[in-house]
């Protein structure tokens, strides 16, 4: 968040980066709805990224402690799942509150600006 | 916007990737609510940008056909003064609409998790 008030700034949003970024913001959103994590490969298809791109985005989130990444067995095989921390959990509904004031924003300032194009000119 | 359809991968968000920055998006939050058009010390003022950081992101605004930039003079003394183009518009709403549906698909999944996490174990 800036130093500056919102009165003096109000359009200087303070958005996480590290939430803010959409194959993140996908990820974020997989796991939100499996409270018991989801398997690599399945939040791979859910969000449509690749391997490289999954686990580099997957390891942005863990070092911002918003997911813990489990490497485990299933059988004889390796199985890598991934859940929200409780902290990220927190976070993310900050940043998603966040989110909705500036969609609430845009869109008034959208409304103000299409009907002060509208208004006639005065006789 | 992926190849693949929804169904397949519900959380590959098609944002865009010029509009979906933090201090672009309060840009032409900035700029939706005034169809005449900001000067640049507004603007910088409204977005507590430094004078770099906003030439370089009106840069990439004007670039991509959202934003349109016009310098001139006020009096004696150069003005630099922008606003939305009606494909910015267009494509600001549309930006906005997708922001919406995933701040709403976000707000679901932890709502669904928190109600699963609660529901008691059966006796």
């Amino acid at each position: 968040m800036s130093a500056k008030t919102d009165k003096d700034a109000p359009y200087a949003y303070g958005l996480d980066r590290v939430l803010h970024e959409k194959a993140r913001l996908g990820i974020m959103t997989s796991l939100a709805g499996h409270p018991k994590g989801l398997a690599f490969a399945d939040l791979k298809k859910l969000c449509d990224l690749t391997d490289g791109n999954l686990s580099r985005h997957l390891q942005v989130l863990q070092e911002a402690g918003h997911v813990a990444v489990h490497k485990g067995y299933e059988g004889n095989r390796p199985h890598t799942s991934c859940k929200l921390t409780a902290s990220g959990r927190k976070q993310f509904l900050q940043y998603l509150d966040l989110l909705e004031k500036i969609v609430r924003d845009a869109n008034d300032a959208l409304e103000v600006s299409k009907v002060a194009k509208r208004k006639p000119k005065p006789a």
